[in-house]
């Protein structure tokens, strides 16, 4: 048995409760033992002690949609083939690194994920806790018209096999099968894969606004990801996608938040904060709102980034709806001169890369009305819950000694969860000097540094 | 009071009954007065008498599908701008020609069409009896990528404009609006535009098989449709989109023998059999599928054109499914070298045009297994009844004098549909030799002579 | 015999000499019979005598590039077909108000254009002189990969017609020509279309800095020009394609000034300034460049709007060498929310618009160091003698009498070109209150007032 | 010393004599001592005999035309980077073991290229002798128009680094440069890339017949190759392109019989024959040219492959011109299902790829006239010579002991090149059983075997 003793620090325990000052967290093993005051707390003998006096200590953090794989181009899933495994890693590492000891890949290939998150979590390598969806349920890999539309540019075997890296069985064709017997397909995915949650396509990936899947089939997917014992939610981008989603029964709104040119209309807007389903929504800060504008890219896709999704991000805010930090991203390096990728590049700080842009959606959020503490809370208690991970998400008695150290108070600037000193995860202290190793993606030449 | 006697022809009054050899029909102005036998009657003196002995007296047609503004290439929706009335009326009249009084356009300008079929029924220009939609409420115009992404090939103010002529405020920004507020949109156009019946779009016009409408939208839809006294059809492509137009309430199922790669459910299949669901179906010929197999361009579609398409034809008529003569085409002419029109042009007579396409869908039925005189009321009756005009497609008592007289038994073989003698009107006779006029667009070089 | 006497005006004859004020310029029919100081002058008795004291007589200004048929976009040829004659004509009229009684047409359907030329010649309809080249020997028409590639969205049927309209037999396909018997391609083209000028393609209109054809192909096309008593002129955009286009013998150099990347060689500046061979030149204004580079759009082609140009036009000026005013530029209206217009119409004014876009020119041309009285020559006395029409171009005894009154002197500031009170073509006042007409294109719903 | 006699062979010695039935070649080292016949020779007691009785022995052929680098696809070039190493070399392989024991690379990358030629020369791994052109010069690398118009599908930096490994500085930006200054950086190219050989575009690559560099600047690149000691060649497509690289003094005209629609004129075939200029010639057989009509697909490119070529391929047979074997075509396997490279996996065998293109080239030219005798010469003697590397191509004292030896005789059926028994290169016997290894393209699940 290890006994650790963070001691000193301003505990936040990611619950929202009042942050504990001068603060002792016993940690045995990989699990809190006791959050409590150090003039209440007698801290026993074999403890390692570690003095973190005048730092801030909060809970491992949770993205609740990142993409660890970066496909912004699609020559990239043919460079990285065949080292799928070391950019996730590489990506994984820059989270973890962060602060992030969990992330929630929405998006990827299944087996270079899996295979990453079971190294990990057996502790041969460092890195975030990794869960993933693999494929969205509905939509082909990178390669084709859901993402990509290569023509002929691409051989045929290419495109297939990566495409196969994604879709995995569950890709595009399943519009064209009767409800009943999507059921099978769905299931022989989630058997056969190794994936800890199902995320699927509500709406269309193409901008349109389209419905994906019928009501009856949605309702198909998520009993089939409920009777696996997973999580489910769905990929929407328009007023009745989000209906039929939350109808369907998922747990997690992917994105709710995008609904093109209509806001979220009242009725699903009351709804939602009533039965408090956990939207992942993206947020954007008032700086790279006003860059964008002045830059005329206001960006990325005219019908999802519209004005009404400014609209419904503050009506989300002040009506008290469950939004998780969702970054939606990926670690990019090298390849960060794409047209595509200079909306994010040519951005002011903090850019849109795992590592940073979680600081812009916990900025963004604030400026809408959401407090500090709040903010706080959505980035780890918030997802740990949406996702069904109780043991993780708070420092509390009994649950993962999962925690990041900061130099500075992160409720009093959110630029402070840059600061970190320190990240422990599962009770064992990461060194942090060293991440990522290798690098493939992020020895980038056009890396700006803070 | 103007009354004609038809003498001496074998009389096919579209009902399915048996033939009424050396039949009499007495038309009073521009109703049918009585059918029978020459023996049985007593033909009035101050009847104009036609003598038709030896031919064969069919109902007018009746296409359940057509296009009369030819926009297969979207070049034409602008090279023929101005003069879409000139291209509907001689579109119109081809099909009068090959016996169609009766014409269902299902995706045009509402404008043009509308006027059109005004003066059409003013007696000011001959010309088929024209129902038409408009727009398929959900998708927009010709320049848009429903139909042709042309990019920034076309000023925005053309698209706007061209667009603007199809969409009619029912474009594809509707997948948008939450289905509550979809109604007004749907309920403005069917109050602005003139047109006579609905179509909506049930999936995508992509060839993806995705939803374009919830099916709460489409109840809407079809509500609002029916509110107006209107009949109400959906395009599909998938066995869903068929599934969940079925369950709106639709009246016609548009190409619902469409279903991609999977062929119609068995459970589906019962219901349009034991509902008589009216099914305007595009069947082919077994001449025109050799040539494409050989041509290696069963093409135009791979998702939509499959062999479950075959499976399913053949299907339908062996569970006696409801069946509309439908040829989803247009009158083309001096387009034809165009790639898309190709694989029309080069196959095998009957080509796809207006004037003949109807002899391959009336081939291709009885070729999978209906009785040629099935076929005959798949083009007369059953269109009919199927968009609520009883008063046509029959030769009956006080219906409509609406009456194709053909030098041979159609019974006999589907070619014979070809060999038009005479063609009635409303009582009146139409002056065959001088249709078209004028000739925009069957001035065409590449015309092959039958 | 007319007489007509233009009283009091400061004449600035287009030669370069000083101003005459207070002058009387003297008309018989279309011929200017003398120029003199009105203190020096009988003024003859059955002389119609006009009164601009105060005002500024300048020759009627003529421009050696222009495009009468707007075809910035390809919807516009197929748009404007059947009416291109109308689009010319209005175009011709709005260069005649704005002081341009002479333009040259380097690249447009030679039909229509020799058509409005005869009528405008006959005294039918009013216009600017036209001079036209028909097609650029070796392109092809607008809806071919020379100016847009636009696959197979149009008709091929289409794609033919209207390119033949331009490519006159003289197309792309030259290329494949040996130098021998192309001489029988360019002489059948000059023969049979009523061009007035060759110009032909030294380089290629893709941006790529290829010769089009070799100095051999290129010699005889000079020839035939020649042989038919025409000047002749290429398109270069290298400065190979220069230095080939001069050593061919072609008489004038159509934007010479444009050679990507590279400067002009200071030995091809050498020469060009020691046989002061006219170059068409475009010039930018200071204000067009500083917005351009704000909006990141220096725009149109990378290849050839560089750095260097600014260099080469400086060059140009400073050298002395022989510059003609050059718009290259087409009337637009209705058509201006392409984003290909857009670089002109969102530009400050003067805009790249046939009627403001000299103004930039000659703006632009001093601004980089030339003299007043040298731009107006440029826009004068040069083209004339470069087109070889010594009777145009200046306002001196046995001239034609093509004239303009300015109300403010346009040697002080360009912008008072624009301040057009009348203008003389051939002895004949133009009534500029009635141009143009009919309005095809400047019907501008866009139009920005000056 | 190593003295080896092969003996009993028929032998063909590449330079057209008479055939040497029951032959001796004596090799001493890696060079041919003598070839007698057997009656007539003592054959050394230490020399080790091989016997070849009944066979047939031929020099190591030479293809004067391929790529190594197979980049029919753009993806290829990124599927296969970090190992264009592993493909050139199993390339070159694939070329020995069909009995090519040098090939000349004219288009691939210099680095790798010239890497595995010298791994192979300095007899490190086994394979054709490679001699290379690295980039053609004034052409871009495989990502860009002038092979693959990838647009924004790929990043930036992704076609910076790909294109850069095949261009090297001399691409097309040259099109830009005056002729003078042209010159420094084809030197330095030559200098720095350890090329063997130049080829540079005297056409386009587009199909569209234009013009690379004027003949000043293609005089200057063929001064720079020989004054390196180079020979040159030029990329062709057109009569006049032809011509001028003809003016301008290459060494070998490559792929001399594309001149597209216009056959090759009679001045210049004289000037061919006269001069006996090496033309390394496409030739199509009939067998092939029968499949592609019938399949519509004379494919490839319209403009490159039409019916002069094959009135202009009997030609220069008939005239006797000095024709190289050439297939201009890679090694391929798993890609052979991109529709480009369907013309060749679907045409009946020969099919075009390394290891058997060459019996479709020798086919080819003894169907239009060629004696076999001479196709035996223009895949052995001329290629040497054109090359200017006496030392091969012909079995004789002196000369490099590269030797093919068949089981039947390549004189009486082209098929029988394929009969490979052995392949010694410079007097080394080649172990055919593990060729190629590894396999990284060949691995090719479509191939079909002969």
């Amino acid at each position: 048995m290890k006994l650790t003793a963070i001691v000193g620090a301003t505990v936040i325990d990611g619950t929202g409760a009042e942050p504990v000052p001068d603060g002792v967290v016993l940690i045995e093993n990989d699990t809190i033992r006791s959050v409590s005051r150090r003039a209440d707390t007698a801290i026993p003998d074999q403890a390692e002690v570690l003095d973190a006096t005048g730092a801030y200590l909060i809970p491992g953090m949770m993205d609740a949609n990142v993409h660890l794989v970066a496909t912004i181009t699609p020559d990239l899933a043919l460079q990285y083939e065949g080292r799928y495994e070391d950019v996730i890693a590489e990506a994984a590492q820059v989270c973890l690194a962060a602060g992030f000891t969990t992330v929630f890949d929405t998006w990827g290939p299944a087996g270079p994920l899996s295979r990453v998150r079971d190294r990990i979590a057996r502790g041969e390598i460092p890195g975030s806790r990794i869960f993933l969806a693999g494929n969205i349920v509905g939509f082909d890999g990178p390669l084709s018209p859901d993402f990509f539309d290569v023509g002929d540019l691409f051989s045929d075997e290419t495109r297939r096999r990566i495409n196969h890296e994604w879709a995995q069985g569950v890709g595009a064709d399943l519009a064209w099968l009767p409800a009943e017997t999507l059921r099978d397909r769905v299931r022989e995915y989630i058997e056969s894969t190794g994936v800890d949650f199902v995320k699927y396509a509500a709406n269309d990936h193409l901008g349109r606004g389209l419905i994906a899947f019928s009501l009856d089939a949605q309702r198909v997917i998520v009993e089939e990801g409920h009777r696996a014992g997973m999580t489910v939610q769905a990929h929407t981008i328009s007023v009745e996608g989000l209906r039929m989603e939350i109808e369907a029964g998922a747990d997690i709104l992917q994105h709710g938040n995008l609904t093109g040119p209509e806001s979220i209309p009242e009725s699903t807007l009351r709804l939602l904060v009533e039965r408090q389903l956990p939207i992942a929504a993206l947020y954007f800060t008032n700086r790279y709102r006003e860059w964008a504008a002045a830059e005329g890219r206001a960006g990325l896709h005219p019908n999802l980034f519209t004005e009404q999704l400014e609209h419904t991000n503050r009506r989300l805010i002040q009506a008290g709806a469950n939004l998780l930090l969702t970054t939606d991203i990926s670690a990019w390096g090298r390849t960060s001169d794409h047209p595509r990728l200079r909306v994010h590049r040519d951005a002011p700080p903090p850019r849109a890369t795992l590592g940073e842009a979680h600081v812009a959606w916990l900025t963004a959020v604030i400026e809408r009305g959401m407090t500090p503490m709040d903010a706080l809370v959505s980035a780890t208690r918030k997802p740990a819950e949406a996702y069904s991970h109780p043991e993780l998400g708070r420092i509390a008695s009994g649950r993962k000694a999962d925690l990041v150290l900061l130099d500075a108070d992160p409720l009093a600037d959110p630029q402070n969860y840059l600061r970190v000193r320190g990240v422990m995860k599962e009770g064992v202290s990461v060194a942090l000097d060293s991440l990522p190793s290798p690098r493939v993606l992020t020895d980038d030449p056009h890396r700006v540094e803070r």
